[in-house]
């Protein structure tokens, strides 16, 4: 068995709780899309419950889509929180780079936190190495393949944490060993949330295996997802319902037969 | 024709407006789930408008999923006008025992507020009567069947309204009536918001129908619906898709026909 | 070649970025519209990245569902820096007649910002007109096909801006010429948020297109959309899914084919 395909099991037996501060436009998505995998999702904000709440979940997912000062003073005493519990945190810096406010939110919550794995697209993560102009709204405004490979690797080294830059490639680096994966689908990009679905995956992964493995087996099992949601259906509302319908579905022998995934080096 | 079945004629003729003050989850769910049965709909939160929308619904439907202290006063405020105005009000303590906020804010609630109808899962109506330690986020850790039965005489006489726990079987009781709801889909469990789906139309039965008769009517609806929708959708997606188009293709033959009811004493 | 489909063919050129401040119930029901037909949609509403969202924004949706006093004073902000940057605005008054707060927000907008577009249901336009009790929670409680007709004139000249009526027939009026739109189907009744859909799209079209003709643009497609939808789809939770495969596969031939506009005089 590939040991990315592993995970998945693990996440199916020990059922994680995954608590999430994420926006508004997918916390219903996100919320499906860790059911459907077979973890238990818990979506809370508030400052007086926090601690609560995260001494019985095993992750925490923090997304930054649609912040603002309420939401953002929860966000950094989650982090703080987490990391003194002990538990992994997977930062999605949603539209890093477009506005001021969320590349320096992005890089507060890195500060204050211990980020186990940080998701973003080509331009999110070029923002927060200071690299501006590079994110149109939330959407990375390019993607350049060699870019990506070098800008990972930097990226993880300069947060010391596990760096995944999701594209056509994605792209997962902790420093030391990074790896590509090629897996997914373009139609991806014509559903909303896609790329905090696998912000929350991973969230679930990193709950019971360590970020750099947690990371890969989530963005491989997602990537095949899509490709057979993809081949049930072309059009993007369809394609969207079919990835929970995969989400369930996938198994250790599918991520076997159709995982791809090589490690490029460090 | 089946008492249980003459309620959804109800709400169709009717076509009730319900209020809806939800968590951010399940808003849209919910939404599209009253709409598909024959309700309307409508969401709104602010303090300063509460008593303008609560004059013209039919009834009020409180879930405290994803609350906050600014959410928490409108939903102070709103099951005080409805108490004064005399609309029904449903209550979901959505995550009660998870947390101390959880747990308070359901009580405080249902002491400022005249409830019709208090739906949870096991381990939120266990919190409420002060067992705690049975809530994992927003899910019941455990359901006995035997103690749920009980669990639900106990939490209806004490606070003297009618209380729903749902789960693999659905208990209701008012302290004097109770019933055992056998419809439902272990699939369920794999949607987000489908308890708060069930409490939604409960807000959509209340305003037709007295609460106990409101309560059971909406879950053998709905128990019915999941088994429909199963039967032509075996994955998450695909059946919550369908739970949609079986809330709109239900009828009283099919409830006549599919309902499980049983009376199971006070 | 009609001019109303061309409109098309330029939102998927363009690919407009659209900035949307709209209520929770719809947001990812909007975003999934817009990244359906091919624009890209944003969602943001932090007062201190409005304006920077804004710079890189082509237009700006404003809806006010879900309102409360934080999100209107980012509404408020939003429509001004729009006017000052010149960036097309839409105006979707959700609820307005329902609420004193919603109706007053609404003229207050309508008064800072440059609205582009207003687009309502028969009872919110009346209401902006000082004709209340024609709104019942966030749908019109009437809807006369001849008022609508010339409620639309009116409201175009009294706000001096291009107002639509969405119902049974969609109407669209600058105060000089004004359409009648055939195309649409009442199953969009039974999804919530396909007016906020509609107005949502519209918000697409005025990045590409002068007001008047943006809006019977978006009509048209959505309302053909919306007809190819049931012949595939009978069903709510069926429907509200080929809406999002046919705002993708919708083209210029179709809309060729099938859009029924009429120009019925001033």
């Amino acid at each position: 068995m590939e040991w990315f395909a592993k995970s998945l099991e693990k996440v199916r037996e020990k059922r994680p709780l995954v608590q999430n501060i994420t926006n508004f436009v997918v916390m219903n998505t996100t919320a499906n899309a860790l059911l459907a995998i077979g973890a238990a999702p818990v979506m809370a904000h508030a400052q007086n419950e926090l601690e609560d709440m995260l001494k019985i979940a095993d992750s925490l997912v923090i997304n930054i889509g649609t912040l603002d000062d309420n939401w953002l003073n929860s966000m950094e005493k989650a982090v703080k929180l987490a990391k003194a519990l002990g538990k992994n945190t997977v930062l999605d810096p949603v539209g890093a780079g477009a506005t001021k406010l969320r590349t320096e939110t992005s890089l507060k919550l890195i500060e204050y936190g211990d980020i186990a794995v940080l998701r973003g697209n080509f331009g999110e993560i070029a923002a927060l190495l200071g690299e501006h102009g590079k994110t149109r709204g939330v959407d990375s405004a390019i993607y350049e393949e060699d870019k990506a490979k070098t800008l990972v690797l930097t990226a993880a080294k300069e947060f010391d944490t596990v760096v995944v830059i999701t594209g056509p490639v994605d792209y997962v680096s902790d420093g030391k060993k990074s790896y590509a994966i090629y897996n997914g689908h373009e139609m991806l990009g014509r559903v909303t949330g896609t790329g905090c679905m696998v912000s929350a995956l991973i969230g679930a992964f990193v709950a019971v295996e360590e970020p750099l493995k947690a990371a890969v087996s989530a963005l491989v099992s997602f990537g095949i997802v899509a490709e057979k949601a993809y081949e049930e259906a072309k059009y993007p509302g369809s394609f969207h319902v079919k990835l929970y319908d995969w989400l369930y579905k996938i198994d250790v022998d599918l991520i076997n037969k159709m995982g791809k995934v090589t490690e490029i080096g460090p």
